[in-house]
């Protein structure tokens, strides 16, 4: 089984995280979830690189540099999953299977947190877990990307 | 760390598992799906018990039954996802934590399926994995039940 | 003044009152309150029966069973005020008077408590009085049974 | 158990009952109403003072002068149901407990008059009785206002 | 041919006529407009009163009033066109036929002046040439009137 | 004063006036709603030219053959003017005056009927005096015209 | 059992029937389903006429002559379905009892094919079976005319 | 040519058929439908089973027996054509072709009979002939699939 | 400089400040604020006239009489904001500039409140600073009428 | 009395102030308008500090920046008032007091600048007076943060 | 190079070109446009026919007439775009490539003009260029029609 | 004739083009299309410079820079179509006239394709040709600048 290239990416104010609104997303900073992340990633067998930024434009840049580079991506849009169709853009032209992940439930916040531009795209969604919803997703993630590899049970979403 | 009770329920048509729409739902049955959560449930110390039923009046009754028994439940709500304030009104006059659980992608499929009665009064969301979204939603669950228990990581969605 | 036979009707998670969301319901638990209504009923020279179900198609059958026997319908339909054509059917089918009952009042609650099916062909609605509603409810279709029968006042809505 | 106070208003037009749309209103007039309320009210306790007015402004006027002197009110608002933000601003604003009442089924009516903008802060609402709207209405209000006092069914809408 | 008793009644802001937004409502104003209707009725053979407030409930009451009085009214409700459910009601609770009247092409302006509470129960409509308006709308009404009595050209209009 | 022309434009199905649906449009037919419009052209001192059809593209072609040569039009669009561009862009093209007329109160009836395409472009609007509507049209249309040529009483809406 | 008399109308660009988008459509072209028309009229007792235009107008007025001529139509509107008020206004004024047919089940095409401006004043509607579609609306028609006539079943759609 | 396997399925109050809304669903009872179609088969060579619940669960569970069973399905789902996505699922997930039928015309009913959730899904629709409806369904349906087999038509409809 | 005199109107229940939903509109009463306004108006140079009423009619009036008297209005419309043409009407009929007043931050309240329907003809908005809303208000409007007058920073908003 | 400490934070394309769109914005360029506010900020005994961005990224970060450093801010956001869900969530997760400032009047102009992402957070919205928007905002920020310090007027808006 | 055939249609109401409403459309006569148009043809090795017509079934036959004649169309649908279900059904009947043209800018219009029925089907748009409108959409769909036919740059839009 | 001089501006993702999505984009890459429009532009008389940006910031500030250096723009504003009032309000700032360009027919495309937020106020559009597009787009644009100068045909778009 060879190592799986994952890019897990936060969208903007989630720098803040450890810091911002605990009701909506726990007291865990990024960093400590990234690194959480990196050592699940070791059980998992893949890589993980990570990426912040709060500029829609850096983050259009950043899945057009891992194109060709990543297996799949694992994003938390945060506020740009609402407003930014540039990410659509990106995620598709680059085709590079991810999962979205928020870690409060949108559902249960206001009314224009309902409308994704990402979600039918994307190859699972995974929300309401605070800093565990990237664990989930990243393990949703391999499971999809070596089952593909693999045809194990077959799942394919278009 | 006592084990935790989980029930993992299973809406209308979710028997027919492995035979519809592959290309929605992959090739698992639902027994093979409910051994496979059984053995994750050993690892991750809860007792899972199952139920399915096609019947909106059978499932409103299993999630009254479980009310005071079970600590948190793990439920795709398949078709009734859209249409079940019954269900709705079950889980919440129940008071019982659940993540919802969807096989396939509900936002990319028909416009009727990406409303769901039950999204906002949800713990978490898992969707588009296969049978794996089962997978990842127990953990969550798990997840999430324990830190509330001893505060772990303080996550609180209301 | 020969009595009126009246069939009290309770929808689906009712078998839970006294337990369930008591800020909407109160505490009275369903078993009070019907014998309540039985008490209510001498006073008002009608015979009461009761029934719940979590079933849709129970519902609808009792109703249907109910046609030609009973002088008209209090109804609490509860999850399934929202999503029941059938229901409504049941009832415009079988021509029973009703009145449309709520413990809480249901436009203070989600945006889509707020339609009812039922509603535009009910005799009457009340709601927000918790267990009172039911009584109430009860007193109003006397009236307007007794009414038409002898034209008192002339109530007629169509 | 003290005698409570209730303001009975009526909103606009209903000076014509026992004129108007028989088939809606039926053919009681306003002051035979009030009587029968009068007469209701010794039996259940409470006083009753009523008051009519065609003009919005007087209609607040009357609430903002009930404030303080009132236990409760029991308010036709009429047309001004859909159109009067006035209404509810004063109703808010005294802080009155009242119940919404309407002669005819107002769900079976033209579609404007299925949006009340007083229902959602009304401690009720009964409505398609005739007449005997109001009773059930006098009826419920005094249960709930001393069911608040002495905490006999814990009923409480926010 | 007896003669017919029309009352002609403007809504708020019509005492202005003459002075604003010439652009809509040309230059004349109320008395001379009145003095006009008054002349013309003479050779209609009808009997003109008149009536302006900027009160919806003076109107309201001055339509009640009418009741039984005259045969028809001209109403220009101007403002309340649009908000007032009450006029409404008491043209219908009246059961006076009415034309409404509008002195400016309503549909040429703001979208808000496009839904009228009106209309659908008015015997006809005017719109759009200034003072003018007011006199289709008499010959209009006179000629309606004076057809149902004597069945002339069997307009009918449910 | 110099005498005006005066188009009379009947839309679809109009031919059938006098045999369709007596309780919307009366029993008159076409022929003798035109010669009594040619009557009352005499007194109006305009020469009336009429025209009925049932296609879209003649009525087009009859405004297009208008421009230059008529002073102003009374149109009745019938079903079009719920459902013709192409007319509207006729009359705005032409840049012809015209006046709006239906037998009926189009408010009265289906939902659909209460969209006119021509409306906000119309001089003015009259509807459901059945075929009195076209003479009280006739009479708008001549006022405002004369109107604007000797600057009578101002009126210009825009 | 008189016979009778149907017209069968078929609405723009089905003269290209056996050419235009098979998979919509079916492979039969526009004389060939006709003569199979005539065929199956004769088993039913009915003579059938046949007509079709790609022009509104044309269909308008071929209505027009149908009145009193025929006792009922089958009607493939195609894409005037879904845009002539025209049609239904020559329907409703002609009064012709008629049948809505589709070749191809116009639910599952564009969103702008759900809303028909005819079915809701059809006497029955048959979509989806190709050329079949036809057979099944004149068998279904000539039912209706039938029990109409002599009472059968009794079906009456207002 | 083979025999045909055809269920006919009867959804929620359709026992009720004879009693019921006469003007809208005729005065014959289920049973002589049922007879009149096995008769009806005989003739097209097809074998009828039938099923009516009022239960959603129950005719959800009858689907999937079918599955397999059956060459196609004539469903008549009454209230659940416009709540039941678990229907829809059945029969997507059973891959059964069938056709979707009403016995009144469900476009000229409530607003809210004009969506069904089977429609875009469904080989055929017919509504409005009563009785009469199943009985062109089941012409339709078994044309339709002697067609598939033999490719007479071509009629393919995605 | 010439002194400007305004207007300060306030609508319904407006003379309930100080008693009213203090989490809305603080605590001060109306007195106090018109005597604080009426201080900051000396130091801008401009004489203020106060005015409260409840009813939408004598509010009409007062602006009627304020036209060609007062150089502009302050006017906390309360409940009209949401509901009266008629006062949109007479601010735009006497031509009077004035700037749109909110004690409380309307966008955070019931979603009705977010329309006002006079918003956009107002010269400024201001909101939810409580008493401190009209302060600011008329500081603006002062500086606004100033500049127009002497162009100083060519602020003009059609 | 403590200085208080304020950012005023201006959005996309504020730097052409002075040179863009006169007839909505005034022409003071935007140094002078920081420049006076600077000048008022010594009045007011507060500290400003400005910046300026046409990158959502920037002012997102400029406003983490600000968290625990600043005491509110004054906000213009400009375009992205109706398209940045980012700058929102920077607002609510640094929980900064701020009140949002135009300097034309948004609802007179595009639809889609009617509905603001910030409005309901915000502490208060002036908008309407050009560049003196700025000041008045300054002003009643400053009042509201003071007061919530010593409880001046109780002001207090969720 | 084999040469292409393009049909040049023209729309409702473009036979006034020229003289109607030079705002939007230019001072250009239809036929200079259309001798234009056969000059550049004879540039790009084209052969150029060119229609008009006021009628949709004209339209609608004059495409049938061109399948298998004609490569391509330049069609200005004029006020049909936003009204005719036929020209497009028509348009995808033949199978025939075309670009969809517009004079004016559509959607700086009334919002029904923001509509188009074809554009989806449509080849390529080009709006606002006046007469040019015409030259360039023929460019593009002669570089469409020949990179089809070479692949040159492999354009394909489905 | 003096050399027009023209920005070409590319919106986010259009980096990738000859990589992204072909099915849509075609196979040019960003410099051969660049390069062609150098070329055009030759023959056009006019002066291309071109620019990339994935950011919305540079985008608009790039705008701002051509202020006053260029004589047109041809945009395609690719998903900040869409999204972005920032580059509408950049470009109606500097007042530059410019075409909006799309590869792809953004109307056969996901539904928030089809707004843009641009058009309305653009010169021209040009949509659905591919690389093709910007030539067209440039055409056009020149002819128009060039109109406007010498009055030629007098196209004229507000």
């Amino acid at each position: 089984m060879t190592a799986l290239k994952i890019l897990v990416m936060h969208g903007p104010n989630l720098n803040l995280l450890g810091t911002r609104e605990p009701q909506h997303y726990g007291m865990q900073n990024l960093s400590s979830i990234n690194a959480s992340l990196a050592e699940l990633g070791k059980g998992l067998n893949c890589t993980i690189s990570t990426f912040q930024s709060n500029h829609e434009g850096e983050l259009v840049e950043r899945i057009h540099q891992a194109a060709g580079e990543v297996d799949g991506m694992v994003i938390n849009p945060a506020a740009y999953t609402h407003t930014s169709v540039a990410l659509r853009d990106a995620l598709l032209g680059c085709n590079i299977p991810f999962v979205e992940v928020h870690l409060s439930n949108i559902h249960s916040r206001e009314e224009f947190r309902h409308r994704s531009l990402l979600a039918d795209v994307a190859t699972g969604i995974v929300a309401g877990f605070g800093a565990e919803s990237y664990a989930l997703a990243l393990r949703g993630l391999c499971d999809v990307l070596r089952a593909k590899g693999g045809d194990k049970n077959g799942v394919d979403k278009n």
